[in-house]
């Protein structure tokens, strides 16, 4: 575990252990199918990232009340209840290091409980009674699921721009950080001026942190990822670092690439190919500058708030989006 | 058409045409993909029978505002998420007469396409700023997800009981017109009194709604159903007629229906001779019985109300459950 992981698990322990507990709680008393579904994956080593922002976004403006962690569950089975459909979806085998929910319960089971935890999120999200917290809920479902069919009618499209990427990214990723920190400022009852910069912060980190999972996929170590590397090309899904290397290749190297795309059964031999693209065409350097800058930009937007632990934090999770192996 | 349903369609000309348009209007300006699968339900002679509870819920309530139309596309489009989703579940084949959405578009599209109307549902309720009717879809969504998976977990289950169908019916349908009816009094801004009856309306409508739809299963014409009858025993559902088949058969009968249950390629005489079965053992009037008890119950609790227009056609609506052919 790099240093920065370490400084910042320590400093969040007991939120971590508020949230665990959370997740747990709001899942009862359901049908146990349920519980053993989404627990499944719920706690298969997730990071808990989403209600640790909001969490966070409620302390840095000055909430430091217990209950929030049970409205932070909500952004955690709102990614959870997305990983569900799309692993479905992309038809992956592996999430976390373990098959995914869909080929051990089935594909019904897999969709259901994705919804269960979609409506379980609206139901705590109500009982806030905080009218903006139950806005930017509805925000973030429309905006997810318009992403994931984005991407979806986008898939092997050779012609996908970065302006295009960067929508899709958005929508399925950052506005759901974006929702989280907000929702921390609304739960804190911050002023105008932190709610949005909260909101800056959480989705400018939210498109860093999509971009580093999109280099992930070229870069890390399938083993420590607990999925292939690969997959995104594989299921025709372009991502920053292939585009930008389309748009800089050479005829021949442009042909190679486009064949990757196109035919999802290429061998290890082509997939080191293609890696080797990537690097000859700094697409791997290119990605991560304008990761680095979306980090850089999440981090300015904290400069209003006073220099709290929060914010130390907030800021150490900022860094961490871009060095992290998993 | 019956007279019943033509007098019915007649009384509600005007509303069905507000649906229709909220309907549409709900949906932009949304992907063109989302438009074309969410539409090729939507737009393919649905009855949209539960926004159209929630306008006359509104108007026996004293409400006549014309924006109640866009509200009540909430309904529609639930009812419209939970088709898609329990089509690919059921690996269905036709829905209204048409392939259903996932064998065109693929199980993705479908997946996707039923989270964004269930995300578009919520964003119109908060739109509202209602929050008891934010708090009903929430209620709905939970709901309706726990009804479909007890509904799954219970497959080919052949000792589910009468209480346990009763519950998943309610949850998986009962409880969206209960809401639909319930929303249309919290618009209206009707009294508690009048809250109470119409959500005991809808819920003992939608009970009765089911069954009959579950007897249709056993009854109808396929040509007319737009679908194939016999398709819930195929899926391994054993709704009511069934059943109580199974508690009054003898060993012999008992035996051939658990044989045509957990085998769900059985051919055509081997379903008329279930058929027969239910015949036999008064299955079919027994569940016909118990949901006109439902419908009488519905009609009752409309007692309440002066006899305006809304009321009568509230009333033939309870009527036209039982009598439908669709």
């Amino acid at each position: 575990m790099s240093l920065l992981k370490k400084k910042i698990i320590s400093e969040v322990k007991n939120d971590l252990a508020d949230i665990e507990e959370a997740v747990k709680n709001n899942l009862n008393p359901y049908f146990d199918l349920v519980s053993d579904i989404a627990s499944h994956i719920l706690f298969a080593g997730g990071k808990r990232l989403r209600p640790l922002l909001m969490i966070l976004s409620a302390k840095i403006c000055g909430n430091t009340k217990k209950d929030s962690a049970a409205i932070s569950s909500i952004f955690e089975y709102l990614h959870t209840a997305s990983l569900l459909h799309d692993d479905l979806i992309d038809d992956a085998s592996m999430r976390r290091g373990k098959p995914v929910a869909h080929s051990i319960w089935g594909n019904a089971a897999a969709v259901l409980t994705g919804d269960f935890l979609l409506a379980r999120s609206l139901s705590i999200a109500t009982k806030t009674g905080i009218p903006e917290v139950i806005e930017a809920i509805a925000e973030i479902t429309e905006y997810m699921s318009q992403g994931e069919i984005f991407q979806l009618m986008n898939k092997q499209r050779l012609d996908l721009s970065e302006k295009e990427y960067m929508e899709i990214i958005k929508c399925k990723t950052a506005v759901l950080f974006r929702g989280a920190c907000r929702t921390g400022a609304l739960v804190a009852g911050a002023s105008r001026d932190k709610k949005d910069a909260l909101s800056l912060y959480g989705m400018n980190l939210g498109i860093a942190f999509q971009m580093a999972d999109d280099l992930l996929d070229y870069t890390a170590d399938s083993k420590l990822l607990g999925k292939k590397t690969g997959a995104d090309i594989r299921e025709g899904k372009l991502t920053l670092p292939v585009i930008y290397a389309l748009n800089q290749a050479d005829s021949k190297d442009r042909r190679f690439i486009e064949t990757i795309i196109k035919n999802k059964d290429f061998n290890l031999s082509d997939f080191t190919n293609l890696q080797e693209l990537l690097k000859k065409y700094k697409s791997l350097s290119y990605t991560k500058k304008i990761a680095n800058d979306y980090v850089e930009k999440a981090k300015t937007s904290l400069d209003i708030f006073k220099p709290v632990k929060a914010r130390e934090t907030l800021l150490d999770i900022a860094d961490y989006a871009m060095v992290r192996k998993t």
